[in-house]
């Protein structure tokens, strides 16, 4: 990931951790047992989400079919809600379910227009 | 953590990962904000544990009040069950609650000889 991407996956984590949420991320470098892993992993008592997080300057935001099957195998496993998390520059987080993002040619795709279909960090 | 005590780690959460259980495992290097982090962070969709993990060759193991709370303050926040678990020498995992392990005058310890009180990996 990117020094921003890591600064904002930092910034979510906190984001998060101020809204009572316990957050952990995930270690930086994957061993092979951590493919799956989610960027963050999120609990406050009664939900729980993995959320892999994903920014862009504007361009949309494009996920591998590798990514989104990894989020979903760690996720149901878990037992946590699959979440991609996108942030385009000037706007907040917004959130969105694998099946929410999916196009008629199925690609995984968010585009900065869309964003407010998402949910807010207050929603979670 | 000692170099043996990563190891172990690692070990811990291949063994739950076996085992159907989803596993992320604290960054190495704690952040302000990463203070309450537990070593490990498993779900299997209906149980939670947040774990700090301790090693030994035979001596008792100690866990100071600072990283009881933590892992307390942690794990009821995420909504986990805390576990210290344990691993001696030519021993396997045992895992206790915090206030299993409390001594009389109040220090957390754990000897070998109590190992089998403790849940064993199986059990989880």
């Amino acid at each position: 990931m990117t020094h921003k991407g890591v600064r904002r996956e930092r910034q979510l984590a906190n984001s998060l951790d101020e809204r009572d949420f316990a957050v952990m991320r995930a270690p930086a470098s994957g061993s092979a047992t951590d493919r799956d892993l989610p960027d963050v992993l999120a609990g406050n008592g009664t939900a729980f989400y993995a959320i892999e997080c994903k920014a862009s300057g504007g361009d949309p935001i494009y996920l591998g079919d590798d990514e989104i099957e990894g989020l979903g195998r760690f996720a149901t496993a878990f037992g946590a809600q699959p979440l991609i998390g996108v942030r385009f520059d000037y706007c907040d987080w917004s959130f969105f379910s694998p099946t929410e993002i999916i196009t008629e040619n199925g690609a995984y795709r968010v585009k900065q227009e869309r964003l407010e279909l998402g949910l807010r960090i207050e929603d979670l």
